[in-house]
């Protein structure tokens, strides 16, 4: 017996544009390469941002982000051409202040130089517990080896990583990211770090609940298989990859996560987006 | 039923001393204390050695030491009062390299730089694996990324690693250690490394073919439960554990390895190793 494919699919991707309320995007890989200096806008990204403003979906931005402050990584958006603003950008810093917070905890930072001022107005005095970040540079043998010992000292070691991601891109080439350090660390320690940011569907929650929208309304759009779309998926929503950033070909033959669609850019998945919106 | 704990006890520590033809003892933490210079001596270990020396076992040095070639080390040994000589110890570089040769390997090394000279006549051009040591400060963001891009490039990417410790004690205290690395690494490419070194059966067994003798004849003294003590009971050793170097209190309540014994330090292990056999 045969299928009609438009039926199979009707739940699908693209055919679920018709039904969305709203969309997440994440920003590194999908709106620009980061590197020197600003890094470069992937091309067709910013005018897509701007149709999907001008639609009638909701938008916001969802990203590991953690070498700067919003204010400053929003600032070098903007200048690469990107209406966006700090309103509609959620990173794991304010997360884990909020964690911090409700948990009494006070934080030693194994963090990028750029995410300090974040932390401006937290108790960092005799910590008891551990925040990494993406670090970059900072990620020394001394500065991981100080990390380890406070973990180790702690009777009840608590270890906070803001994501889990493997590597990005930056324009020079693929770089170590946040898990890999995560994953040393618990090791080390014999712990398992709780995940603050994305895939984490506490924290995407968090930006559905500023959207005011329920998962099946809302399609993600990222270049991580695991953390945006596997995440997104965990969460309820649809996510689509782009082949840009950190895009490997293997990930479309992944053993575990399934992308709800594959697309070339963020300009080729909006377009498809808004096509199927006007039939 | 009362059961006698003569009898109970009758294949355990330390009455197995009386049927040991042969004592393998791990260097760091149960030798001396690595740190600035030479480190220094653990009380009584230099006395213990050669009391050992002097009885009719045999005597070898299992290590993962993989910070300095052979020659060095064993010099640093002998200058902190050690009898000890190069044809006595198995550090994991020179396993390396005979790996490498049966499968016609070109590594990239992240090791220290008192290691390199083992690799002299290995042929690095081209890389097709990495391997990795105790690289300590060489552990720099830029060195694991630079690890990564060769892995990552590869078609089928292989990682050794010499050992794969959590962490080991110097003077001024606890010291990341090879494993924590190896973990990033496995993490970052989603392989699984080889560990080249302790707790390896094949490595263990090398020795145990070097001193001509079966595991049930062999005793292991280490500081680290899991690498030395754990590893040599795979292999079908005794393991017994000192209470110096990174021992750590918990240690005798670890979920999955229980020692065979575990004492203050080698002078204690020998004292009773020798009065067993004395009877």
């Amino acid at each position: 017996m045969r299928i009609r494919r438009s039926n199979m699919a009707a739940m699908g991707w693209p055919d679920c544009a018709k039904s969305l309320k709203g969309v997440i995007l994440d920003l590194c890989g999908v709106l620009y390469d980061s590197g020197e200096g600003d890094g470069v806008a992937i091309s067709g990204s910013a005018a897509a941002v701007k149709k999907l403003k001008e639609s009638d979906l909701l938008l916001r931005f969802c990203t590991n982000e953690t070498q700067a402050t919003r204010e400053k990584f929003v600032g070098k958006l903007q200048r690469l051409g990107f209406d966006i603003s700090v309103s509609e950008v959620f990173p794991p810093a304010p997360a884990a202040i909020a964690v911090l917070k409700e948990r009494g905890l006070r934080p030693h930072l194994l963090v990028h130089d750029g995410l300090l001022n974040e932390f401006d107005g937290v108790d960092k005095t005799n910590p008891n517990c551990v925040i990494i970040g993406d670090a970059a540079e900072n990620f020394s043998y001394k500065n991981l080896n100080e990390a380890f010992t406070v973990l180790i000292g702690l009777a009840n070691p608590v270890l906070f990583s803001l994501g889990q991601g493997r590597y990005y891109k930056e324009t020079d080439g693929l770089k170590l990211d946040v898990g890999v350090y995560m994953k040393a660390l618990e090791y080390a320690c014999d712990l398992k770090a709780e995940v603050i940011g994305k895939p984490s569907s506490t924290f995407f929650q968090s930006v559905l609940n500023d959207m005011g929208l329920q998962p099946h309304e809302v399609l993600m759009i990222g270049d991580d298989l695991v953390n945006d779309v596997g995440g997104a998926q965990q969460c309820g929503m649809k996510g689509v990859q782009v082949r840009t950033g950190k895009y490997r070909p293997s990930d479309e033959k992944h053993p575990t996560v399934k992308a709800d669609g594959t697309v070339d850019n963020l300009a080729q998945a909006v377009d498809m987006i808004l096509s199927q919106r006007a039939h």
